[in-house]
């Protein structure tokens, strides 16, 4: 039988993030927190929508039915505006992390100002154009995916270009969901690539175009996940194509990323950055 | 010309989300606090990837810069994890939130241990699996958008349905991106709307279903600007859709959300919520 010791070790942390909201912003920022603690177990729960007392009641039964079962105390990172569902939840045998009040006072004595107070105040303050502009945009990226219609890239708020799986698609979507961005991908195939340059009615764009390269072991990888056995997944083609888009892309002066190993969010964060757009962000919660 | 006290009012306050990667927390984080505050007015920056001394100069300069500016005192709420870097952000003339510092503590007592205090942590325990497995799914989402392929549902793990326009595509994307969940969407129109129930080739699905549903108004002024003067987007239509919808789900047992004046986001949390989801969210940072 192991000792109490070993058996801690081997205990599995159980770890809540508690909104009014869709608790995504308690998540985030409590997932970054806990990274930091890399040689420990958690498992993790999203209690979202916990808008009444009652409840707050029930989040808080299930926090200490967790405690129960697995012997260590649960944290929990609240995003709780409500005074009295936060005290609730503090009543629990957990470590609580208030995410929300903590910053508060030092935000209200800055401004020389009282905050809100309120729940559910970001949803006021989104308008209906600002959905709209968002919708507007995923169904342009969609529209607009893979080289398609490039007659109307006028209306595009950014190009991605590169060859074949090196990330476009995800990378545009991800811009149009996050950013509210018109953005589009073209990609490189075997004609564009027998030429020197980048096709014309593209490089009239360069101003709003981003590279995306990849390395070719990564590449050849994933496209063998697809077309195993051909020559569009071979490491010699994946070189020479990936050589010839670095060349035009030089050529035509515009900003490129390497995707390997990279998120989506990266190389997001990335293209906004290096084509200047200031555009906010636009996740809602 | 206006008093200081006037002058003052109307002034718009810098605020800076600064981070050794993409920002996504601390900007999804500091809003969600600045939204509080809704009589006043900002003006916020993201500077990411700053991940050495030097450019947390840059950023202390930036700062520095817009508080000259606007004559405040700039907002910075920082996740940076290197202490000498937020050393330098720290002595700018600003508000320093320290997003990352401040409970970090906290964790270390409640865990009794030690945190890593380590850079760039949360891309090293995220395999190459996970990637590919978010990447799969936003593949899976985008090849089976809109009735399309519902031969392969047996792949999917969750299936949206509704009238035309009431957010099925935008939210299986979202979930596609933010949950790696192979989500697909199949629209309900005339033909099947004119059946009392579900197509027996959906209905076998219903364990992993939700309906999304939306009010008539908004629904038709949606349509009305895709295709306006129609008959699809006649309030009477829009009506009789939704209505006939509703008395499908009902009859199917399905769960059913209404998407009117809604956010992406909630919808997603509410669908994961609704099939008793527990995958995580995936968003690297």
């Amino acid at each position: 039988m192991s000792s109490p010791e070993q058996h801690k070790d081997t205990q599995i942390r159980p770890v809540f993030f508690v909104s009014d909201g869709t608790g995504l912003t308690a998540e985030a920022y409590g997932k970054s927190l806990l990274a930091q603690f890399p040689k420990l177990e958690f498992t993790t729960r999203t209690l979202a929508f916990v808008d009444t007392q009652k409840k707050a009641v029930e989040a808080s039964n299930q926090i200490n039915a967790a405690h129960l079962r697995s012997g260590l105390q649960p944290v929990v990172f609240s995003t709780l505006v409500d005074d009295k569902e936060q005290d609730i939840i503090e009543h629990c045998d957990a470590c609580v992390i208030n995410l929300f009040h903590t910053f508060l006072g030092p935000l209200e004595n800055c401004f020389g100002e009282e905050s809100a107070h309120t729940q559910g105040i970001l949803r006021t303050i989104y308008g209906e154009d600002s959905y709209q502009v968002r919708l507007d945009a995923i169904d342009y990226s969609l529209s607009h995916d893979d080289g398609v219609r490039p007659d109307q890239y006028d209306e595009a708020d950014l190009i991605l270009v590169g060859v074949s799986r090196c990330g476009k698609t995800p990378t545009s979507l991800y811009l149009a969901m996050n950013f509210s961005l018109k953005a589009c991908n073209y990609p490189l195939i075997e004609e564009d690539l027998e030429r020197d340059t980048l096709p014309d009615y593209l490089l009239q764009y360069k101003h709003k175009m981003v590279g995306l390269t990849i390395k070719p072991v990564p590449l050849s990888k994933i496209r063998r996940k697809r077309r195993p056995d051909s020559e569009y997944a071979s490491l010699n083609v994946c070189q020479r194509e990936i050589q010839v888009a670095q060349k035009m892309f030089d050529k035509a002066g515009i900003p490129v990323f390497d995707t390997t190993e990279t998120s989506i969010e990266e190389i997001a964060t990335y293209v906004v950055r290096a084509l200047g757009i200031s555009r906010e962000r636009t996740g809602f919660v």
